[in-house]
């Protein structure tokens, strides 16, 4: 019986998904009504719902076709937020709530301390220099090329804004990556370690980057000098962080869940270690780096050994706990990244050339990296591939250049964001397809 | 060596937290720099930290003096919300904070949903003629004596200011007793049970008074009379969702349930679940009763026969699942809760004996409940005791009043509300230890 319904399902899902838009296709009534305080929650489930329907359904469709869950969250968060341009009104609502945007954010915080958890700082320093290396790589080769096409294409802007657009093709987002690796079974392979990671250090270099062309732009303005010893500060204390983390977590962490074991009550591993995972996400953020980078950091910090205790008198291991927070959570951020496509981006033939040759220097770029790997096992082409997604930190650079001014004008014009939403909308996009291939070719 | 430890935790727990408080007792320099879109997410972190490790110790400190661990939640909330008293300032940015009020609502359905699976729609039936008489009883006895209270306080009011205080008073909170009851592992007793289905039933009671009240002072401003008919629509709608739920809930979940065991994908057992939840929550919220009614109702359909084809090819039971998430969440809600307790309010003498009048009103009202319970086996006093909580729904039907107006003065004065506040506060506060108590007593 489950085989003649699994056989009808992929039109079933079709047909699903657009009465499950359709039924719920006027919820703009409610946010009218939302004045009171349980209106707000109303919207924010209307929400979940709406994004737990489009997961599900998106992720059974794309691997139907074989490719990664996190494609079809993408894709049907593309479809919820464009639904207008086909006559479906009240889901740009969803775009921009607050809460879901910090749900989503928690979301991926939880993704990437899962992802820590399965490595060890041990695994990590063992790619220390490989990792290093790759990152210095992709950050210079499309930083360079960048400023090379933006010449090319743009040679009467300033040189303010070659930087810019440059600047914002450095990037990596480990999301995306972070989330193809683990819907793969491939977190703990080699090319996740190194990929992850030269991600964090080109969160440190992009961060480096950043503050410098902000500086820079500051002097252009008479706002004074580049000051070295600003920058220096915000390297050092990125780097601190880092090592910081990483050193005192190792040192502290025995006494911390030494301390937890001992309180009554239930759910104390589980909320230590979620404790753990918000302090370092909090202080990386204070720092400047991404939250996730701390995530991450404390992911690869904690080891089973710290839970022994806890296993011990029966309890489940971390990894299986945070498992159902993040079924619940890592959707809404993949969902509502899709949801940010303006597909009305793609209008402007002029801006569409800019953002092909931008994402062609995006891909390329990160190319280079793999060539810097020198060891034969390691399968080269999936690293250069994983490092493609500019994610959300390409828009946080264009956003930044876009408020910044030269003289009145701001050193990223609409056209230039547009390109930059673009190319870091495709990159996003074809990194799942691309990295599980690579990944997953000759095996079998 | 961990007996030592624990020998010495009780003043540790206190030193601890204490620390804590002080560590991050600055917190408003990082909402001064939160104008940027990563700030608001940092400013939740920081809220999540603070509430975790409040939960954390709370709940340590309460157990170690055989309370449940919501009281020290709820206790620690107020030592947070209240801090500024002390000195200590910038926690107030929590109390107001959106999304931790949502993170806390979506909590309290969590609870409410995994109590719901605890017991099937039979269980409910079985105890619903009890039920229903406990929860009319409960309602017209607390009302009569608080008309009565108010008389006899205030008779220079006008008979609104009356009819409304005694309507705050008919209200049960079912959040405070149904997390008791988990605390101590009752939330499959028959008291638990007649509790439960009373609160659900109190809410449609509720919603029609309410609506009466509200109509009765329309017509009182020359707003028209009462319509018995928009009043009789009110209660069919909050009835029939409710029969709806559990009748087309329980014919459509298999159904549901079986298209999703042929999706393809991780997690979407517990996805469905949540989203069968969320969806009851939100039909709940739109008909006018609570979110969590239809959270309830929606974990009464659930049963373990729905899951078995999920079990059978190897995965957890969704209770197990849930379990992280509501560590995780419900304790925001609790923290919160005793965090939105302004302890200034108690510093005005004659407001307190208003108060005070108010909730001995309010506790004896629901003990009257007892007194139409013939089962013997039953704990009547556990029931009485169970339904005292006005907890949010008493403030919500207090800021109604204090929103209307008749002629130009609102309904319920300020003097009025912050009564009805600290009655909120009390029979919330006594509950947790009065509850524990009546239900262990005789056992060991």
């Amino acid at each position: 019986m489950y085989k003649t319904i699994r056989m009808n399902l992929l039109p079933l899902s079709i047909i699903a998904s657009a009465i499950g838009l359709f039924v719920i296709s006027t919820p703009s009534e409610v946010f009218a009504a939302a004045d009171e305080d349980g209106g707000v929650v109303l919207e924010v489930l209307l929400g979940l719902i709406v994004i737990l329907i489009a997961a599900k359904l998106g992720g059974d469709l794309f691997e139907r076709f074989k490719q990664p869950a996190v494609l079809g969250e993408l894709f049907f968060g593309i479809l919820i937020g464009n639904a207008y341009l086909f006559g479906f009104t009240g889901f740009e609502a969803f775009k921009t709530d607050l809460t879901l945007e910090i749900l989503a954010e928690i979301g991926v915080i939880i993704l990437l301390f899962q992802v820590g958890l399965e490595s060890t700082v041990k695994d990590m320093l063992k790619v220390g220099p490989t990792a290093l290396l790759v990152a210095v790589v992709g950050v210079v080769a499309p930083f360079l090329l960048g400023l090379g096409v933006t010449e090319l294409i743009a040679p009467n802007e300033s040189i303010y804004v070659h930087i810019f657009v440059a600047a914002t093709l450095t990037a990596t987002s480990v999301g995306i990556t972070a989330r193809v690796l683990k819907d793969i079974g491939k977190s703990q392979s080699p090319e996740a370690k190194i990929i992850l990671g030269a991600a964090v250090i080109d969160d440190i270099l992009g961060l480096v980057i950043l503050s410098t062309v902000v500086a820079v732009i500051a002097a252009a303005n008479g706002g004074g000098g580049v000051s070295v010893g600003a920058i220096s500060w915000i390297v050092a204390k990125a780097g601190l962080f880092i090592a910081g983390a990483i050193i005192i977590g190792s040192f502290v962490v025995p006494y911390f869940f030494r301390f937890g074991f001992v309180l009554k009550g239930r759910g104390v591993m589980l909320s230590f270690s979620l404790l753990f995972c918000f302090v370092l996400a909090y202080i990386s953020g204070l720092v400047g780096l991404a939250p996730i980078v701390g995530a991450f950091a404390a992911g690869l910090v904690l080891e089973k050994v710290h839970f022994r205790d806890f296993v011990s008198r029966g309890e489940q291991e971390v990894d299986h706990l945070i498992e159902p927070i993040a079924t619940f959570l890592v959707p809404i951020f993949f969902v509502r990244m899709g949801m940010q496509v303006d597909l009305m981006t793609f209008a402007n033939g002029e801006v569409l050339w800019f953002a092909a040759a931008l994402t062609v220097v995006a891909v390329v770029g990160k190319q280079v990296c793999s060539l810097v790997i020198f060891d034969k096992t390691i399968n080269r082409l999936a690293i250069g591939l994983g490092m493609i997604p500019r994610g959300e930190v390409g828009l946080i650079f264009a956003g930044i250049g876009a408020r910044l001014t030269i003289g009145a004008e701001p050193v990223v014009s609409a056209a230039t964001y547009s390109a930059v939403v673009i190319m870091v909308i495709v990159t996003t996009l074809v990194t799942p397809p691309l990295l599980k291939w690579a990944l997953m070719r000759g095996e079998k």
